[in-house]
């Protein structure tokens, strides 16, 4: 089992769009955080960091689902859960769960991401590598 | 079959994240937009004039699945192209692809989407109802 | 003397750019969300709310001018400090600071905005009205 | 007298705010793709290649002004027009005019910008630079 993170936010004007909702590409971006944090509360290294030491740059997305229950509006207080569900071969999936202040679901969404190193340097070919162990460790729950 | 409509945009610096590729939730952003301008394309009014005639202001996404393989960067001009894939009971799938200007595949997605009128004025509750006649008449390949 | 509020964000990998630092126009996302973040805290009402009782619908910005001292990147926890620095005939300025966790200044700006109404109901035709006494009593220092 | 460079681009729904406009950190968006189109369309190699030969990483802002006359709203097009109007010691003033379909002025900019280096190499210490003659001479008009 891996830890869970969560962090709350309040959606602002700007996050919404003409229906006065937020605008969903905003979801990704807060999922996107959520990946992001979850590495940094288990304890994972800057991406900076990680690139020096093991050359890894990030955690690429390679696929996406998500599910869109409910809407929220600006000044609503959201909550993001993410854990890492399942480790595979040369992937993972992270998991994320974004709440209202109420508990209720808004969406959830699977993310299939890689570790992944650059090829050559060009900035766009990357390569995906296996999850360090160093790193997945740090991810289990404790 | 329904029609299949295309734009091109030039990728921008700010598109991109420090990994010096496009920061994935603005491929969601492009996606969005293929969707309107589908609709646009098709002869479909505005959400403001099918609010005042139908009550529908839009078409939230119910459900998205996208998959990632090649990164996009700065200055590179993209193709989005968007169609109506399928019309069910109270939901639509829009299938959208991007590419780049070789013509490869940089990522495809599938929404589900539906058409949403307002339940009694609140802007945070929804109702789908079916796909009007007169709008998926605009849709068919021609 | 008005009040001050404050309020403090983790910049994320997503607001960056690449060249690893906060691309600018999300500076402006959050001078934004400090502008609207202050009327809330003040007491004033949503803008849902002032819409029916006074007919405005927000604080449209006229004019701004920014000034960026030190950049930040992502990972850092900044502060965006925001005041309505002058009440003036139509128009208000509202000057907002955002600064790092060592209290050092990133960046400044002072918004002249206005409380708008709109013409006619027409969503691209807004008129400025003298600020409702009501809310200028609610900004100022307890 | 420096070139002057034009792109034309549609306001997209999620553009635009609960107020049915622009979201103004958007138009700060298009002033910065303004900035990058205009000496890609001087003849300015990439970012990348700068920073190869020149150490240059790009032209960050250090101030800017802008003032907002007309609102927008999805659907319109909308041209950015952006010119060098006046090179100084360390840096330079970028300006840039936004206007619709009827030619009528929406939005103007000044940015004050800087060539800038990276310090140690350390992401968050730039260092301004004086403007390269080599860049300056492509900028001239013709």
């Amino acid at each position: 089992m891996n830890q869970v993170h969560r962090f709350t936010l309040t959606v602002e004007f700007g996050d919404c769009d003409p229906a006065q909702i937020v605008w969903f590409p905003n979801f990704f971006r807060w999922f996107d955080a959520g990946s992001r944090r979850y590495f940094v509360a288990c304890g994972v290294p800057s991406w900076q960091q990680t690139e020096a030491e093991l050359g890894i740059i990030g955690t690429p997305l390679v696929d996406t689902k998500a599910r869109f229950v409910k809407p929220a509006s600006y000044g609503d207080e959201i909550t993001v859960e993410s854990t890492v569900s399942e480790w595979r071969g040369k992937s993972f999936v992270m998991t994320h769960r974004i709440l209202d202040a109420a508990g209720e679901l808004l969406c959830e969404c699977d993310e299939v991401r890689v570790f992944a190193t650059r090829v050559d340097g060009d900035r766009k070919r990357i390569r995906a590598v296996a999850a360090p162990e160093s790193i997945k460790a740090l991810c289990v729950q404790r």
